[in-house]
């Protein structure tokens, strides 16, 4: 059925090639540096996306990028959705949507959370182009150049990006087998305060944290909340993963637990239907999701509605839930695969994670193997991993690695880690002899 | 033909509801007043967002919006790209893309340019989320507090918006009937420079500006870029409109006149193919353009990729010259409607431009009428308009109104005329008589 706003329309024209407009060719070359922001000079290009060049190459086994596998897309569900919203609502789904975001998809969403314990309505929703913009708009909306946040260590780079671009002064928790260390936050924040510098919010990535794995407990899910309260501040709370549970008992939500508006949270479609369409949405009180409203009306008008429509009509029709679970069959194979090789090939001076869920195994090696400087012998022996010191704010982390379980086959996933078991004996063995000498040397 | 991702993929499993996790309700309720960043506080919700939600009411006739006609939407060609990309390459239109925007889309639309006598290679193009994310973008890498920056008075709230959001100085350079004042511009600049206030770029709405209607004429463009290369300044080129002429000879782009890289132009494919996708690119010289791709990673990751391929065929197919012939006969047809129904219905106090292209027509009414008062009214007749002030940075142009003709019907644009026209002629009538009285009182 053709779109009523079609039915009228004439044939089109024939082909024209059209006429080039008078015009000379340009030389295009300008030093732009002294007219740069302070923010520009301090901003810096991702370290994955630099390092994510280099894996390129054929034949390489990449564990690096955060990529879903493209067998987790709904690919005829997607297809019999966009026909069907060509015929019926060509009218809409093409069309500009409101800043806020389609209503269907809010109300679908916060009917979604509502089953989830979470007591919202659309009002509390606005619809992100990723959880990456709700992440620059949180930062827009609250951050003034040397203002205070608090970060895991490590923490998710894409989030440092964004406070680092709004100049924000970050202070790191650490972040061991339980996320987030509840007390030593308690203590920072006392500190912080005492010296003036209230923190504006503090970010955590609760479940599955990209890049450890680790999932904060129940009990320190309330524990921080006390500790917001205690110091009225807010929670940035990222959920990306939250759905990709493979075993073990589901957590709250921290925003499930929270009953003073404390919390921000943000959750995409960018894992459990596809990151092509960059459709994200973030949850909040009402005053702040408007005033985020406010600052994404300047940013980019609205999300695309047309993958907006797409989402909506996925979550409304059930088709997530039933996808949601094909895609953790999918995963937790390919996880179970990763870890079953790492307990094979890697050597015992290696420490790793179980996670529970999520899309990343982090790796802890001897402190005298450095990831990074290790990097360019296992793109040799192609394959590919991401540094750990990329996600953290100060120098630490060079012993560490990220590696991705959801974008290889499974046959990639024992090649691949059998390939990085050698290329790390490799460096255990060099360093470590070096690292004997270099103490026998200065005491 | 399947997707080659999914040929392995077995049938979902059956639907299954989901428990819901452990979780309290929420009571959303906080004051973020107090810790949000000095932008926040300064930015405001867009006037033109609040006064259109008046519109949404039945029956009414609204020259308000800036909306493509639906009927422009070339949905049989979108089905069947859609379609195809699902078919073949679903591995990539679904997954994440890189910053710059898909390589396909950017040759191509380098390509194009090249066409239309602008030397550029992808490496000069950035695809953005709208042309608004490319004014985001620009501001984010170029202002600091306090910067200056050009605009025409009127000019695009939309420029003015992203600007104020980063808290620039905006400078304002009166728009005439052959657009931007160059006398006056050059007389501006040489005095801010004189105190110190360089500003950052100058920004122009060359064809068919948003609001008015107005086209800077050739002798003009090379007069701005003469200006711009005498202070070595930047100009920002925002050309939503320029492929919609209906009349006239055709404008040489600015960029296509500049040899020294002095220019960043800003296009989309809102206007030409749908705004649904919100596909725009910004073309400029690398190290901007290098530069506005470090903002993007933290702003928003990426364009939707999904959107990128569909542009990329939408172009590279030829469609796009096809069906913009189609979308300025349709849009011709509107505007003289318009115009011949203002020429027919409109009292004679009233003035307004004959734009060549474009969406907007600019009329300006007796300054002893206000249309921020009569808007109301117009409103309760059942037609809606922009309040010309809207457009200016300064409190200016309060007998000024926009009137958008690509989105109604031929048949509501005469009915709509003739209601504004009532409307108009009884402001006149009872304005009119007041002023003299006034001015009898108070000589």
């Amino acid at each position: 059925m053709p779109c009523p706003a079609q039915e009228s329309r004439p044939a089109p024209p024939k082909k024209i090639i059209p006429k080039a407009p008078i015009g000379l060719t340009v030389d295009i070359m300008v030093d732009c540096k002294n007219i740069m922001s302070r923010r520009a000079k301090e901003m810096k290009a991702s370290e994955i996306r630099e390092l994510l060049k280099l894996t390129q190459k054929p034949g390489i086994i990449s564990f690096a990028g955060g990529l879903p596998n493209p067998k987790a897309f709904p690919v005829d569900a997607t297809r019999k959705i966009i026909n069907e919203l060509l015929d019926d609502s060509c009218e809409k789904v093409l069309q500009y949507g409101a800043t806020e975001g389609i209503r269907p998809l809010r109300d679908a969403l916060a009917a979604h959370m509502r089953d989830r314990g979470i007591k919202v309505d659309r009002k509390n929703i606005l619809i992100t182009h990723g959880s990456q913009q709700a992440l620059d708009l949180i930062s827009k909306v609250f951050l003034d150049p040397g203002d205070t946040v608090i970060v895991g260590s490590p923490t998710y780079l894409g989030a440092t990006g964004a406070f680092r671009a709004f100049q924000a002064d970050m202070k790191t928790v650490t972040v061991g087998d339980k996320g987030m260390d509840m007390d030593e936050l308690d203590k920072k924040l006392e500190e912080l305060i005492r010296l003036d510098c209230r923190p504006k919010f503090i970010y955590v990535v609760p479940t599955f944290q990209n890049p450890s794995g680790v999932t904060i407990p129940a009990e320190n899910r309330k524990r921080l909340l006390e500790i917001a309260d205690k110091y009225d501040m807010m929670i940035v709370e990222d959920s990306p993963y939250s759905y990709l549970r493979y075993e073990g008992e589901a957590m709250p939500h921290i925003m499930s637990l929270d009953k003073d508006g404390h919390v921000l949270r943000m959750q995409t479609f960018s894992k459990i239907l596809a990151p092509g369409f960059r459709i994200a949405w973030v949850t909040g009180p009402e005053d702040i999701i408007n005033q985020l409203v406010i600052a994404k009306q300047s940013s980019d008008l609205c999300t695309n509605p047309f993958g907006q429509y797409v989402a909506y009509k996925y979550v409304s029709e059930g088709t997530l839930y039933e996808h949601i679970d094909y895609i953790k069959e999918l995963y937790n194979r390919k996880r179970l695969t990763m870890l079953d090789a790492m307990e094979q090939y890697f050597p015992k001076e290696v420490k790793w994670n179980r996670p529970e869920g999520g899309m990343f195994v982090w790796a802890i090696l001897p402190e005298y193997v450095n990831t990074r400087e290790m990097f360019p012998k296992a793109i040799e022996k192609n394959v590919a991993y991401v540094v750990g010191d990329a996600f953290f704010v100060e120098d630490e982390g060079y012993n560490t690695m990220r590696l991705n379980f959801t974008h290889s086959s499974e046959e990639e996933i024992v090649e691949g880690i059998k390939r990085l078991a050698k290329v790390i004996q490799h460096e255990i063995d060099e360093n470590k002899g070096e690292k004997i000498e270099e103490s026998i040397i200065t005491p």
